[in-house]
């Protein structure tokens, strides 16, 4: 959050001075909220709730303070009930939106404590929709929507009516939208109730969450790891109960980091098929790796019931031009037997230990699971390391190949101090500016790739779903994640990804570096994540409490057949709603 | 065809020189390949069809040939028998394929004759498909397919599988595929015969067809004339009745040109629905515009049927992982009262008198057509001259902002000879190679144009279709396709349109220059194309015989509901099969 000791070209501390009052009392202004909101809940939050610099240094799992914070009532509310269950009994007079809304803005406001997963609070707005959905229910006797006072976050770059949208860029917190995002629109339509919006990272481009208007967001489920990013507002928040379900957005990996590092579960659709209508980013233009968005969720079955009514009661294509209108298919019939395709490692960076272990277990369980599951083990059809490095390279240069203008003009609006994740970001294939006929070329690439992936592994070696690592630790470190490719690959080729949780957590004493199935590659990207100096620098204590979860690969638009998968899948585990 | 005073960076006649047996051989085996087929065939078309320099100098309407060279039996087959008809006579055993592919093979050798339409046939391969068809008829009882037995023409461009592939690139005349474009090996699944490819012009980036290898293709119904492009081959072929309906490409007007110059129908579906895979463009990894595939067709209900079985039970995107999974929807239901916005100019280039009396003709008889039809005059809510100037060299912009280093990499293998609208194209927005920021800003810029169009038009004059001329000039006169504007901002903006005849044709008796509404603009793209040397060199006698047939354009993805509504349109226009 501040100035190093060499400026970056569009760093300016004079004109960022400027600034600083705007962040301030943009800050004021949620603290003033959560607080006005119940003094008492508030200063009881600050008292339990450890301070920063132990959540910051120390493995806490954050879950811990809904018990400690909450009454019996709002703790069933949070941690129990799933959204069809508050609907059920929304219908049945057991509960009122407002009881619920009231119970998930405490969550809410604990997990902002623990976490620090928020960029602004809806309070005010989110009690009184609340309150008019009761109204309605009892005038009309039913539920206004499928998502009648469902707690919903969202991540802040999402335009929000009225209300400023940063994207966490300090300039753009002059930025009022008077039109909120589609998928708000829908939402808000559906009932849906917006509580509270979460931060994303300087630049939107990290797989960790920190911004110089907010600070750093911490792993719910061990807070001195990160969150996971770009989302990693949203993970923190509904990783700890701070609402029902999330919206997130993913162009390298920032719905899937996210859901790994904080053990939940995370849906990057095939493209076009979520709108991106109204919204703010640095990626502007930018069509070679098109963005999504998607949910992060607690359970499977929740992630499956928001994204069908999204789809087919919400009907984005008639907001937005750009939308496919594929409906949600209701009707998936899976295989008898489903052929997964299993990738230990992508060739290119080796995944830690835990992760390994991780893989290792699901796979055995579904290979002992009956007759259902049938396993390929893709390491003898994948592609080379060499070829690996290639198409990395390519794939991170795709992002940055503007040399980076529409993001360093957004950065020097205000001066802002570059972040070292940011400067990784942008330092992606050098940050060099491309010729047309170069990104021409990536996307022809990309586009043989995209029918490879189609031709030779699920047409040619017939499999169902690819299942590998979502990222190649068991989590990160803050300020450490530098390695998209296991994400980001799947950006590149635009196949929809599932991620949910694999039941392993990595373990100090069992996952030790003497646990690596063979040497590690020689490659550049190996030696970013495994060395510094030249010297190995993985200690298992560091990931201590860090959970690993896996992503599963469908066909594009068989987003649907992924999620169906992923439920058999963690009924085989025994992985539960969160 | 050959090359001027100054030679163009990328020509060589020195090299070229070394590709002229290779042209000689390729032209000599289409020509022995159509003699062999039947000399005295072939000798009385020679006897009969007018010579070349007589087709290029007068206004000769090719469709006369058939009656003068078919026997009574062929010339029913060609020119009354529907696609419907044809299978209904196949299974009646009235009719096999053998005898429907050996007239349409006839009347493609005389459309080849007077319109000089192809590339190259594929008699052999016809006649032995044919048999099979009907041994399989006469084994199984039954129908192999949608298309069984249907000859259907295809741009060459389309990889054919062990056939010489070049798109009229001069190198790639070595070019052989291995594989067909999946849309021919759908086609042929389905029972589609295939007997002629046919031409596209240099760069594949004209609305006129002409090419180093095969030269010009002339206008069917007038034959000095241009039949449009870049699908000129198609419209030729199809509409003399070489084929039954025919497959081309489209990314600036290329199927709708064609189509609307030889008076036939002409789909451009939105994008992603049709399979481009498997083809040869000089538009590699280009994808702000994205080019696609689509019928021509002598009858909307021709053009229906194709469609909906390709998509439906061709299922392309099965085939190729870049096609969204959409299936034609065959249960349209039209308002009970059509609102049509009709755009009569388009503010930047001003119709020629016959298209404007093409417009006025069927707006008048769709606003008498009792209550079915309501009509929106857009003149006052379309973007201005100043708008559609920039907008428009956006548009063109976004094909050469490589610096055309694609094409002319290609050009450049053989050194080919560059013809006139090849320059045109290459000099579109100056040629000038863009950075990947400009790209992204043109990007950005046509996405708001998109959502634009959505809100203000679609949903804000709650419009149903837009009505708005194909192109400037009833059809065109040979290398004078200038202009592109009427069909290119469809793909700059990837809205559906079907093009359909309005029943007018140019009369230079009525259409002349005093004609015009109102004063000629002053932006530079309307004096390209009326005026030279600042006078209007506009001469009604240059355009007899040339059609005047409409676009009629729905909401992205709305592909059935303009051929539903084009069904009613020509309903009330009395416009038959072609």
């Amino acid at each position: 959050m501040s100035f190093g000791k060499t400026l970056y070209a569009t760093e300016n501390p004079e004109l960022f001075a400027k600034f600083t009052p705007l962040i301030e009392e943009y800050n004021k202004a949620r603290e003033e909220q959560i607080k006005n909101y119940d003094p008492e809940f508030y200063a009881k939050c600050k008292d339990t709730v450890a301070p920063a610099e132990q959540l910051d240094s120390e493995p806490i799992n954050a879950l811990q303070y809904l018990e400690k914070l909450l009454t019996p009532s709002e703790l069933v509310i949070v941690n129990e009930y799933s959204i069809k269950d508050l609907l059920d009994k929304q219908l049945d007079k057991k509960l009122t939106a407002v009881e619920i809304i009231n119970a998930y803005i405490k969550a809410a406001i604990i997990s902002q404590f623990s976490t620090n997963c928020g960029m602004q609070f809806l309070i005010p707005e989110a009690l009184s929709k609340a309150k008019k959905l009761d109204e309605y229910l009892a005038e009309h006797g039913k539920l206004i929507g499928p998502f009648h006072g469902i707690p919903v976050s969202l991540k802040e770059q999402m335009n929000y009516a009225g209300k400023q949208t940063s994207a966490s860029y300090v300039a753009y917190l002059k930025n009022i939208p008077k039109e909120s995002g589609v998928t708000i629109q829908i939402l808000d339509k559906l009932g849906a109730n917006f509580h509270i919006r979460t931060a994303q990272p300087q630049a939107i481009m990290w797989l960790d969450t920190g911004n110089v208007i907010t600070g750093r967001t911490r792993n719910p489920v061990s807070t001195r790891l990160s969150p996971g990013g770009s989302s990693g507002g949203e993970s923190a928040c509904v990783g700890s109960h701070g609402s029902c379900i999330g919206v997130g957005s993913d162009i390298g990996g920032s719905i899937r980091a996210p859901a790994a590092f904080a053990n939940i579960f995370g849906l990057k659709p095939t493209t076009r098929r979520f709108s991106l209508m109204n919204g703010l980013s640095g990626g502007k233009g930018q069509e070679s790796i098109v963005a999504v968005q998607g949910p992060l969720a607690r359970s499977i079955e929740e992630m499956e019931y928001f994204t069908e009514n999204y789809l087919n009661e919400g009907k984005p294509w008639e907001y937005d031009p750009l939308c496919v209108p594929i409906a949600w298919n209701t009707k998936v019939e899976l295989p008898k037997k489903i052929r997964i395709g299993v990738l230990f490692d992508d060739n290119l960076v080796t995944p830690y230990p835990a992760v390994t272990r991780g893989m290792e277990s699901v796979v055995e369980k579904l290979s002992k699971a009956g007759e259902d599951f049938e396993i390929v083990d893709l390491s003898k059809y994948w592609y080379s390391e060499k070829e690996m490095e290639e198409i990395y390279t390519m794939n991170i240069g795709l992002y940055t190949c503007d040399g980076n203008k529409v993001q360093l003009g957004m950065f020097g609006e205000s001066g802002e101090p570059l972040e070292k994740l940011t400067r990784h970001f942008l330092n992606f294939d050098g940050g060099v500016e491309r010729s047309v006929y170069e990104n021409r070329m990536f996307n022809a690439k990309r586009d043989s790739l995209k029918v490879e992936m189609f031709n030779k592994f699920f047409k040619g070696l017939k499999l169902d779903f690819i299942l590998s690592p979502t990222y190649c630790g068991p989590s990160e470190k803050q300020e450490n994640s530098l390695y998209w490719g296991y994400t980001s690959f799947w950006n590149l080729l635009d196949y929809p990804n599932v991620i949910f949780p694999s039941g392993v957590v990595h373990d100090d004493k069992i996952d030790t570096i003497d646990k690596l199935a063979g040497p590690l590659k020689s490659n550049k990207y190996e030696a970013m994540v495994w060395k510094k100096d030249g010297k190995v620098i993985y200690d298992p204590k560091d990931y201590i409490g860090g959970p690993v979860a896996l992503q599963l690969t469908a066909e594009r638009f068989h987003d649907e057949d992924a999620v169906a998968c992923v439920k058999k899948i963690t009924k085989v585990l025994g992985i539960e709603r969160r």
